[in-house]
């Protein structure tokens, strides 16, 4: 049994899909999509279900102070920490119905199926739900396991403010969702996630499990040019200075930086602030912002210092002043190979197509990755749409993922 | 006196300065500009200033259903049209204190200058205060002069709202300046407006008045560029549909059209809005605006052809859907010989180094063109910057301009 704990446990994967349909009401969208955002009402909604189901199996529901819900079953060695699995409920404001729903209901699954077994692991295991995964009612994302893994303080989380000026300590005290235990300062075993690729790799490659390997560096820069507001018809094209055209040349020069390091480098100006933005009126500044990532730390060394040379060569010739800086940054992660190996053979088992694969996008377990052993577990989302009400995934790549989950967990117990 | 005029009526140029700055006041900025939108409360006051300043010099002031005001001498020869002088008292919501100002101001001071010398003209001459030239608040520009033109119908241009929905109609009505007389259909003898430059090229070449050849053919493009929003950190680069590089590649396609059209042509990507314009999602949609201009009709057809063949190609090589309009066109317009000479007559019986120039800018008279002989005058403005607070002429500019107002005024009198 230790050898192949998982052989004869099988998730139930319509009860999986009924749950995601069952949830997707709280907050869900006239197109099909769900708007749950942190602490909001319906936030406090899809918490109260998850509670109640929890509490039917028999498990011991704690919050701790910044919302983060823990839903624990004991093992039957006690000194050993607890396997935590599970991800987000909250959903950005056009969000989907499976960006981190999947990963906590398939832990809820999991456990449905450990319980109704009557299996015993040897660690205990606890369903994680995350506060404010998405960053999109507070700022930034991951703010809830940014805690837990003393990235934040919990005074800094809980001052947070929405737009219109609620605190988030104040917005979970609103739902009833402050609670009283510590945040994190406690060991755990390990981490696993379940989660939707959020990308098109796993799709295009026709590949049913992702065994993710860690997350990629991420960095953010602000790129600022300055020239002179100047009226179109009256201003010659000699001795403009044109703030657009070098925000232009700069968006151009990103993404050539980023496919010189291809494929897995990633660089994307995503926003650009164009002023006066007046259609009879030469732009005297334009605000260009930079999202670059690769999963190699000293890769993207040489792409920032790339794309810094550009911006400042493009200002240089248009006669243009630059502020450049960088925002934030993330280092890579690299995920726990004893986890890794037990994802790949869960998948394997199965006979489930699998690939390595780096997260692009950031998740909690990035953040847990740096207390304990963490991976995650990928599944494909069609076309690689996320952050979109049209987020779909088939019953399958549910269903393949809730089971790779349970035997991979049952597998990383084992070897406890 | 016929063959030479204005040979011994000097304005005073005091007297103008004076007026300008005190006028100022009426909309007066801290940063020493004039927020004056058409029929706003500052309006009303510099309107109400400039019918004290009229009715003093025993003028007759009428206001016709759109606001235009004339301000109104008689000449000798009770048949002959009158002349108008003129220009607009409305500015942009930070604009300077001689965009329009300075060629109504100036027109005060020619006919001071007349009413001082009992000088009397052949034709009627009126001062006109053109409403709402600017656009800023009720859109398009150049609207009381576009009525009386016969471009728009009253009604069309008393029905345009503001951003708070208030009608030009009800605004006029509300500062009491909805007149009640008809809106063009009179005969004009002619038609001069003195304004600054708004570009760079007199104050560049050092010379102090600018005989207006006409005012160049303007055209308006949308270009929308629609790819799909993507997650920058998952969406590798290959098979991405950025719509910001469709854009960004436009804008600076635009920039080459212009330059390969040298020296007389500008183009000019003014505003780009990018969807959903967020550090971390690939932009699914780029809104670019084009303002294409080009003294001759023909070369701007050409230009034009260009720009929707570069925005088509750019569009089918990122497979992003194109949506691209002309929204607006604005056909070359030749002043009058006859007065343009009257103009260069006067600059250089002053002594004063002049240069043809077309205007890049639209201004009323390129409407009043099509109804009456027209011309206008230019003076340098510093830098070439308006629509701005910092906007500034030297006292020589305003002194230069006036006096080859009143020159020229007098010289093609005498001819009718």
């Amino acid at each position: 049994m230790t050898l192949d704990p998982g052989r004869n446990l099988r998730i139930d994967a319509a009860r999986l899909w009924d749950t995601l349909m069952e949830t997707a009401r709280f907050g869900g969208t006239p197109k099909g999509g769900i708007c749950r955002l942190a602490a909001s009402e319906e936030d406090r909604q899809v918490r109260g279900w998850f509670r109640e189901a929890c509490g039917a199996l028999g498990l011991s529901v704690t919050v701790d102070g910044v919302g983060n819900m823990f839903a624990r079953r004991e093992g039957r060695r006690p000194g050993l920490p607890p396997i935590l699995i599970g991800s987000h409920l909250d959903t950005q404001p056009t969000g989907g119905k499976f960006d981190g729903v999947l990963g906590v209901l398939a832990a809820l699954e999991a456990m449905r199926t450990l319980v109704a077994a009557g299996y015993e692991t040897n660690a205990p295991v606890e369903i994680v739900n995350w506060t404010d995964e998405e960053g999109s009612r507070f700022s930034p994302a991951m703010m809830g396991s940014g805690v837990f893994a003393g990235v934040f303080t919990p005074e800094e989380a809980l001052g947070t403010k929405d737009r219109e000026g609620v605190t988030l300590g104040a917005a979970l005290d609103g739902i009833g969702y402050r609670g009283q235990a510590a945040v994190g300062g406690r060991a755990l075993s390990g981490y696993l996630e379940l989660h939707i690729e959020q990308g098109p790799i796993l799709e295009r490659e026709e590949r049913e499990i992702g065994v993710v390997q860690g997350v990629q560096a991420m960095r953010w820069y602000d790129a600022r040019f300055t020239g002179l507001d100047a009226h179109t018809g009256a201003t010659p094209m000699a001795g403009r200075r044109n703030a657009l055209i070098g925000a232009a040349r700069f968006a151009l020069a990103v993404d050539a930086i980023a496919n010189e390091h291809a494929p897995d480098a990633v660089a994307t100006v995503g926003t650009l602030d164009v002023r006066p933005n007046s259609r009879n009126v030469v732009p005297g500044e334009a605000l260009a912002t930079v999202d670059a990532r690769h999963p190699d730390d000293a890769t993207l060394d040489a792409m920032e210092a790339e794309i810094e040379a550009a911006a400042r060569a493009i200002a240089k010739e248009l006669s243009l002043a630059l502020d450049f800086a960088r925002i934030w940054l993330q280092p890579a992660v690299r995920f726990d190979p004893v986890l890794i190996g037990c994802v790949r053979e869960a998948a394997k088992a199965n006979g489930f197509s699998a690939r390595d694969i780096t997260s692009g996008a950031g998740h909690d377990a990035a953040y847990v990755a740096r207390l304990a052993p963490s991976t995650m577990v990928f599944v494909p989302c069609a076309g690689g749409v996320s952050h979109n009400e049209a987020e779909s995934i088939r019953f399958e790549d549910a269903a393949r993922g809730g089971q790779v989950l349970l035997d991979a967990l049952l597998a990383f117990d084992a070897g406890l």
